[in-house]
């Protein structure tokens, strides 16, 4: 049985259009010939830290067995934000520590390590460490060698965004993701809802209804509140966009009637 | 001489924005690890299967040696449609029951043969059946280790879209497909047109003029017919784009004069 | 220590959507299957050879060790228009020859050499000369079993766009790249800006001031100059994007006053 190619994966705001996305793909090829390349995604809204934090968790929560895990949405580069290693059982994340890992840590409060990269390349581009520190960085940890003991610092502060997944009793939920479809994810994990489901499910004034299974139960264009790929409550209009038809953006509010 | 890898290619409809499409490779190198994945596209028009269905055919009619070919535009995930399986000689394809095998099943009319999937996982989000149920099993198929006899059985009824290839006496064609340039595929294969070359080409009342070779037969922002480069005859506009200049949409009428 | 994969690289306008990018990827992965394959990207506006050139020069910038680079922006494909290969040390570069190289040839003025390739494939469509022509040379290039000598002829004029690097004394850049960001690249290397530091930078009128490190240092929703991660001066917006922000586009100029 051969080794298993150590999994780097990429998440981040770079955009297909451009050359930043190769650019940090070439570094990880050269400096971590052995490891397997795979895209999450590129297509991160620029600038927007609450999205790629949830397609990080979103990843870590898929994936088996060991990997390494670079997120970049990085809108305060060359400033003195830290860089981020964070630990989640076999899973590294490397980051720029400005709530990238929000999502992940409130999935494992208990399980998630963090540490300061103190490690800086010779050089450095003021404004692209995704390319200069995060995949250097990615490529020793899928090599199995960066020291976290000498290369960095454990730190109990990694910054949060002040979101989380909603507790019970069930009162209100929030939109924290709209995806490409216009499908909206609730911070509703589907234990919540799935033992005591609510009645009625409320988004700006429109009433769902109950808790469906597939969108097939209602007819076309029409609303629906059902357990999404990632375990979530999620909003969606069958064969339309919840986002445009209903209007609903991230941070919206969901009310439960029961 | 090592053995060849096996080949599993994608076309989906997951775009590129959100961790669907890596959710579904990450599936697939786990249970395939030796299989090369290919990204076709993930920007098919959500929902769109016609669309899927050409791009699909192309892919298919390209690929030389055997392959398993994912398609993912799945309107209807979740309801009772079919899962199926397909196979022209030595290429798999394994899709929703939908209409997605339409344009390979009229370009092999004779060679496809197609199955009902069987089999199920253990667990199946009713929202994903990409990465729950179709990756696995082109996981198995890649793997050679997926019993058609019984994970399968046999089906004479898989779903055709209402679109077939023009034939001879040819009076008129239908525009398939439009790229993202622009140029407007046609449902017209090359040999109908070399053979017997009409006079003129119209679409939308406008006189394109004869079939030529090549853009630069005509002059800058010029209509132009000519055959492309899946071999059938394309509508496009030298430097420009057809679908907007012509205002050219799937399913427009093209007029032949001999 | 395993051979090194050989790597190629891919610049394209074929965008995401349709198979075109695929179908290249598939003819070399069959001829080629030992090299790894990278898409830089495929999302260089339709038939902008300008923008197509910037982002290649800056992976062949970017890149170390050997390495073959296809870059398809092709809008005098199926005219006479000559298919190009360019050395630039160990670096291959295939091509339309319509202005590609021109960066490249701008930052290699000496080590760049250039052949008209006289291979042509058995059948080539009049549409798709990445996939029929340049991708069966880049496969062959890879496997190190082109002749040059035979299959090439050397030539002295490339075609080369009107664009160059700034040179001193520098009164005036030029924009030349605008990045999905809206970052404005300009044909100013660092080394003219940092030796002699400009008192302003002014940009459609607008007094961006001096130099700058990093975005941190002006506030939000500012503007600032900066030397970006090509090693060139660039004008961003912190946060925001200066294409938008400040109207600009490639080809607008940049003053400097000392």
């Amino acid at each position: 049985m051969p080794q298993p190619r150590p999994v780097i994966t990429l998440t981040t705001d770079f955009g297909w259009q451009d050359s930043y996305a190769a650019e940090l793909k070439l570094v990880l090829m050269r400096l971590a010939p052995a490891a397997a390349v795979v895209d999450i995604t590129h297509s991160i809204p620029a600038q927007n830290v609450v999205a790629g934090s949830f397609v990080l968790q979103r990843v870590i929560d898929r994936f088996e067995g060991p990997g390494v895990h670079v997120a970049i949405v990085d809108p305060g580069v060359g400033s003195s934000r830290r860089p981020l290693l964070a630990r989640v059982k076999d899973q590294f994340i490397v980051c720029p520590d400005n709530g990238l890992i929000t999502w992940t840590a409130r999935q494992h409060p208990q399980a998630l390590a963090a540490y300061e990269i103190l490690w800086r390349p010779h050089t450095m581009s003021a404004t692209f460490h995704g390319r200069d520190l995060f995949a250097p960085v990615a490529a020793m940890l899928a090599n199995g060698d960066f020291a976290l003991e000498t290369q960095c610092r454990p730190i109990s502060d990694p910054i949060l965004l002040p979101m989380d997944f909603a507790r019970t009793p069930l009162t209100r939920g929030q939109i924290i993701y709209v995806d490409h479809y216009g499908n909206a994810m609730t911070n509703v994990k589907q234990e919540l809802v799935k033992d005591q489901p609510p009645a009625r499910i409320i988004i700006a004034d429109v009433d769902i209804g109950p808790l469906r299974e597939a969108y097939s139960d209602v007819a076309e264009g029409q609303p629906i509140a059902l357990i999404g790929s990632s375990g979530l409550l999620e909003i969606a209009v069958r064969n339309g966009s919840a986002a445009r038809e209903l209007e609903i953006r991230v941070g919206d509010s969901v009310q439960f009637a029961f």
